[in-house]
């Protein structure tokens, strides 16, 4: 997408994402309540279902404090060929928990692999929620239990496990794309949980992306990889990530399984899991904990495309910027301060910043706008910011979130 | 200073530093009212002036977009071998104002070199306030001239002075020391505005330091750079600066005039710059907009100070951390998270976390210590957090504030 595409890009339709039916073939989702979230009668325990053998790729923080489950998913993706299932937790992060949370871990899919009758090696498992608790196993043999019920009953729900795996969202996120080749439609489907604000440093960024289309592992791994990249590494600075980000693909190819996929399918699918994650990052965005807008932030005229992106995610974290965006106040100032701090080399007497489409700063020093205008412009829900550096021709872009009043309250009292 | 003296520092007497008599020799400080800053009846123009030709040095923001004043105090640092004083308003930082706004700072000090009866490039200049706006020249000459009226009148006044230079702090901060060399006493003097957070690149930070002890330019250059790393630039990241951050030092020489510094006294000298410096920067954090509490992050055991360094300035940067230490939450987890994107390698199983003397994570898991009185020592005005890194010798630290709706409030209406 180039960035007019971006600029007018729509998140599409969550709700329907939601429907049973907007699965691709040979999925099943299941969402039941444990008893390990605080919060009464929440669905706190998901169970993703491939009723045939899928491949998996997996992109998981960078953060050095890696929780329990994330460890489990890398040593099993590396040495793994087949998977049947991703089991998520909400309400624990199982994060800082030592040996005893890896345990816990490897327990708790042990428990859904013996009731499923697979090998307790199919399965990944993710969690979410405060960090430095153990996983409360009482609980989580409970929710294996109803898991299984849900299975044996055919109570499948997507909308019951998109909600299990939430924890601040005030929202289920969900995307759903089809493409076809050759005459036949494949789908690519996915859900998110999303960050505390935007960041996945700020809070867990959870996010299940299911495929019947079939492709090889390495396939997979690169196309999962490159989608991450362009969508929710851009609602983020890349390597500030939480303890628990994972981004799951699972393709089982109840459709078609292609060994040696054509080129053209390939890009297909690049295209159509490109359009899912981009939708599930700002998504997760306009959703940030106590977001009331969200904004655009494009970098054009870089000399690399790492250069532009380092500058938007720069502007996009500032807490200047994001205060500013809050009470639609048109401070370009802290747009560039922010762009001045980036460690990125650009001349600011040359550079061009827009609101919108009113240049509000260029030639060194601000326009004439009217300010009064722009104000009525930035209480929109999506901002659009540019900055042209007329230094190249690379871009890039982020997505964020205002800062309020309400993020801080819902963030000065988490744990107690 | 080592870790403990560090933990129980103590800022010293503000109040007392704002007297004219704690003030070194040969200086002269006047507030007064310009009309530049739109809050009402503010003094917002301030004049820091030696009555003997001193020498100076600065400390400057690393922001690539840099206010006109900076520029223009970069380029008579480098010629300038003597300086009389220093011009400082409030209410605009012109910044990107690009030729105007060198032209105007150029303006407002030659108004001033006129009725001083000195050369222009006797004196340095900086701003604080909206960027992206012009100077009001006509208010500038009223302020001017009420700062000749103030000097022809003997109408000098210490703490009309530091008020002029504030913003959205709520008390003036300002720090004096002295030390004996051969039973002679000199005296360092400093005062700061604050930023609008703690860091320097959410809102300007500007100090002035004054000294009656004469000492050689390139020993105040170096003596400069050293006190600030271990003081203002402990309350923020390196690097991470705004487009108007100055600080300045002015050595007359009143007292006595060492054109070749014994070491002994170049190292009394340094240590109570220090000592000025590091009062004034905690001062600034202790007044970050909206700020109820401090925290004070030490990393030890680090590889090296700079790993320690930034591992510290990591946490005290994390959102997340700022708004549980707003809750009084002990939630050390968000300190482990922020130090494992700190992009710093060290080992998460064998770091020691401690929340004042309490340890609450070891060996990779939280211990069994008690949350309800955690809660009670973290409602203290000083919270002490203490990372143990295991890994090496090397130590270093930062200083933070929480992060409250005041601050919210504070800034998502700032030019409008």
């Amino acid at each position: 997408m180039n960035s007019a595409d971006l600029e007018n890009y729509q998140t599409g339709d969550a709700a329907a994402a939601l429907a049973n039916n907007a699965l691709p073939a040979g999925f099943g989702l299941y969402g039941v309540r444990s008893g390990i979230s605080s919060v009464e009668g929440k669905k706190d325990l998901a169970l993703f279902w491939s009723f045939r053998p899928a491949r998996a790729a997996g992109v998981f923080t960078k953060n050095l404090v890696k929780a329990a489950p994330v460890r489990l998913c890398q040593d099993r993706l590396k040495k793994g060929k087949a998977f049947r299932g991703i089991l998520i937790n909400s309400g624990c992060a199982n994060a800082c928990t030592g040996a005893r949370g890896r345990k816990d871990a490897e327990e708790s899919l042990q428990f859904l692999a013996e009731g499923m009758s697979i090998r307790s090696g199919e399965l990944l498992a993710a969690s979410t929620g405060v960090i430095g608790r153990f996983l409360p196993m009482d609980r989580m043999s409970v929710g294996v239990a109803g898991l299984l019920d849900a299975v044996e009953g055919n109570a499948a729900s997507v909308e019951d496990a998109v909600r299990a795996i939430m924890t601040t969202d005030t929202r289920p996120k969900a995307a759903a794309e089809r493409f076809d080749f050759g005459g036949i439609p494949y789908r690519v489907w996915g859900c998110a949980k999303g960050a505390g604000m935007i960041h996945p440093n700020m809070a867990t960024m959870l996010s299940v992306v299911l495929t019947d289309a079939g492709l090889p592992q390495k396939v997979l791994r690169a196309a999962l990889r490159k989608a991450a990249d362009r969508s929710f590494n851009r609602v983020t600075v890349d390597g500030d990530t939480s303890t628990n980000d994972s981004l799951f693909l699972l393709a089982n190819g109840a459709v078609k399984d292609f060994a040696a996929p054509p080129k053209k399918f390939v890009e297909l699918f690049q295209a159509a899991l490109n359009r899912v994650c981009l939708s599930l990052a700002v998504q997760i965005a306009a959703d940030g904990e106590g977001a009331t807008r969200t904004a655009w932030i494009f970098i054009e005229g870089a000399r690399t495309e790492a250069a532009a992106a380092k500058l938007a995610a720069t502007v996009a974290t500032s807490p200047l910027f994001k205060t500013a965006l809050n009470g639609a106040d048109p401070n370009w100032g802290r747009v560039l301060a922010a762009m001045g701090r980036a460690g990125v080399p650009f001349d600011p007497d040359k550079t061009e910043v827009k609101f919108g489409d009113v240049v509000v700063y260029d030639q060194g020093t601000k326009t004439a706008y009217d300010e009064a205008a722009l104000h009525e412009l930035l209480k929109k829900d999506r901002v659009v910011v540019r900055a042209d550096l007329r230094a190249g021709k690379a871009s890039s872009f982020a997505v964020t979130c205002d800062f309020s009043k309400e993020y801080v309250s819902i963030n000065a009292d988490y744990t107690t």
